[in-house]
């Protein structure tokens, strides 16, 4: 591969990034205050490598960059720079600077860096910015987070039906400057702006100049209302594996494109919310400090505290129980444990579901029993393998009887309640990842200890 | 909306896939096996909904459409199944027309419905199969599973570096035949066909008859060999926004092509095995059977059944102790718990910043340090809370203090095991997502039943 690096490939897939070397001589620089040193090795990198080495250099490096090179660093890099260090940019740049930078972006990308502004920033960049960034910033902030809204750019292709193709590859070699600069399909329209098919680029630039643009243009497999949830577009991107699509407003007309490397952005995260979500994770990011990372975690561990305060204070309705066996505490944990992993796994299972839009109103009768059946089934299993160790480690026929029964209720209501719980949070317009696992743990903590304690009380004793 | 629909827009964002009326239809059809009225109803509709109705219906409508229309459907339709649907296809298709159909379909989704098909099948295919696919099917199953090589499509467009605007746009119209259907670049090759530059589709085509592609490419962002892991490759389309990226073989001539639809499905895929492999799923998919469910969720209910039982051997050996002061068996399981959850929490934070590449070489240092003291923080504060609840309840200044101290010791233990096992086993070349919660789990059992009941034992009598 010498050889292609020697052409000026950047990179080959396995070592992408900024390389060692030129992270070391940056930081060198920075520490020298050499900016047209700083200039020559930071303008000709990519901005998502300039972001990335900025993120993991030492903050006085990023913020000795941003002072001497701030200005003339590619608009995308600012695009591309986790929040924290955009924050941090904006103490070093003046807010005209960025705002004219915002110029160099599509709508969607300076929207995204204006919205993660606090209200002064805000206020100070917006009143600094060019009007029509100004007018489809605005536009785009008057829409939620997480819609198709903030994921639009306003800069698309669109043709009139009754153009043929020649026509519009002119068009578009002629109005240069207004056209976004990557695109992927162009939208056929109606007189009233409506959009009534799609063409891919490669295919109308193959097709002979005399074609109309009505015989080669397909109906888009979707239409995006702005107010969509950006998890429901990104779903139909997956499905339907398309690279863009078509926007319109509460009138049908064309307002705007969304294009699939912002989908692959929404994908990620949205992924990664449900994971950490799942593990009662707020929200994480390399950049965290540990302030940060206390205040995304402990709101999750004092609900589980409360939880297991709870299943303390059952179980210490059980002390006359635990006094006379104490074999009762040494095996109670077991019980809670096996019925807790059995109802995250449970859970994982519908969030992954859920969330790929898998699990739905025609098979989740079919789900919820598959779920609760495979609980029977493994808390069979466990009842019978568990009940034989209880037996030869306690010599206890009881004892042995009454971890059997346990098991086998706590594991089933595992899978009761690890696919109910999720499927009741979604119809109540939460976030299953969020919530559905504490809620699981809990009954299955409670049914653990209750039922263990429980039935040896009446068993045993 | 309606207008929109009128005109032939299938659907809007919100209710995108096939509509319940049409799968009611489709339903009844296959019942009456009316053959025509399924040709009917599903020829028109999109390979994706075919396939999500398919996989939604009762498996006897499925088995009637194979049977009666299979042979109609469109190669795609078959590319959009799941394994299992397809393997069902398969028993009522006859080798020889799926052969046929692989001809229609771009060769990475050939070579996937291939490697998905048993030995038998597959060789029955593949010898059914023209030259042209057999060769690129087993090109490219000569890839590892999860390689850049199995994504790869053969079909792409490559131009030499002396050609001009004009001769490109020609050869691509003439050619015809012989491009795939779809692409967002084109390859600019010397003339030993190494790739050294790409022009996004829009750009030639607003670009003069006149210019040469060697002013008008840009060096690939990357440069993608074969044997690259698929996650190494998604996250370079991520960083970069790719749309598509080349692919070369061992001598750096290009030989195939990388598109962003495949890398969206690698994304979802990989984020999904993370997330399920955590909560300790192997695998998992709306088509389910119990029996599969159990086998995918069993091996690590019995590894955390092992680890339980450790758990309790060690609780036994205070068995004394807990016969003296049931407190101890009632506060015991908070101690346990919070451990787990803190330590689970670290796994996911660890788990997403290695899956997204932020977590390296240059910043472990700080991040273990970030989560150590996050645990110590966190256990400093719930040592505090848990110390007053135990002393209000138990009105016991050392029982206060024992659980204050264990709970301490756990948590920081927590932050710590949380985040150097799954380094340790990233760096062993191990999938950190799969084993690290159980191991983390594992350590904090440990520690917090030996840390609460040892110290208890120590402190208290």
């Amino acid at each position: 591969m010498d050889d292609l690096q020697a052409l000026g490939a950047e990179s080959t897939t396995s070592d992408h990034g900024p390389d060692r070397l030129t992270t070391i001589k940056v930081i060198g620089a920075a520490g020298d205050h050499d900016g047209p040193l700083l200039r020559q090795l930071l303008l000709p990198m990519h901005p998502a490598d300039v972001a990335e080495l900025l993120a993991h250099a030492p903050r006085e490096t990023a913020r000795t960059i941003f002072t001497l090179v701030g200005d003339d660093l590619d608009a995308e890099v600012y695009a591309e720079l986790e929040d924290e260090l955009r924050e941090l940019a904006l103490e070093y740049i003046p807010a005209s600077k960025l705002a004219q930078k915002l110029d160099d972006l599509d709508t969607d990308d300076a929207a995204a860096i204006v919205a993660e502004l606090d209200d002064e920033d805000r206020a100070e960049v917006l009143a600094a910015a060019s009007a029509d960034v100004r007018v489809a910033v605005e536009g785009a902030l008057s829409f939620e987070e997480e819609t198709a809204g903030r994921l639009m750019q306003r800069e698309f292709v669109a043709a009139p039906q009754h153009w043929d193709v020649g026509q519009t590859i002119d068009f578009m070699r002629k109005t240069g400057e207004d056209l976004p600069d990557l695109f992927f399909d162009i939208y056929v329209v109606n007189p009233a702006m409506k959009p009534i098919g799609a063409i891919p680029v490669s295919k109308l630039m193959r097709a002979r100049r005399t074609v109309l643009l009505e015989d080669l243009m397909e109906t888009p497999e979707i239409i995006v209302e702005p107010e969509t949830d950006q998890e429901v577009v990104a779903h139909a991107f997956q499905k339907y594996h398309l690279i863009s699509a078509p926007v319109v407003d509460r009138s049908g007309r064309l307002t705007g494109m969304i294009t699939v490397d912002d989908i692959v952005r929404v994908i990620q995260d949205e992924n990664e919310e449900d994971l950490l979500a799942l593990a009662g994770v707020r929200d994480a990011s390399a950049g965290d400090t540990v302030w940060s990372s206390v205040r995304s975690r402990l709101p999750w561990l004092v609900i589980n505290l409360a939880t297991a305060l709870v299943a303390s204070f059952l179980i210490s309705k059980f002390e006359a129980s635990i006094e006379k066996i104490v074999a009762l505490a040494i095996m109670m944990p077991i019980v809670a444990s096996m019925g807790g992993n059995a109802g995250t796994q449970t859970v994982a299972v519908a969030v992954r579901a859920l969330a790929a839009r898998e699990l739905n109103a025609a098979n989740s009768v079919r789900i919820i029993f598959r779920e609760v059946v495979t609980g029977i089934v493994n808390g069979a299993f466990f009842a019978l393998l568990l009940s034989s160790v209880a037996l030869i480690w306690f010599q206890s026929t009881l004892l042995s009887l009454t971890i059997a029964l346990a098991i086998l209720l706590n594991l089933s209501m595992a899978g009761l309640a690890g696919i109910l719980i999720p499927l009741a949070l979604k119809r109540l317009g939460q976030d299953p990842a969020v919530s559905s696992g504490v809620l699981v743990t809990f009954v299955t903590d409670m049914v653990g200890f209750v039922a263990f304690l429980g039935l040896a009380t009446l068993i045993i004793l």
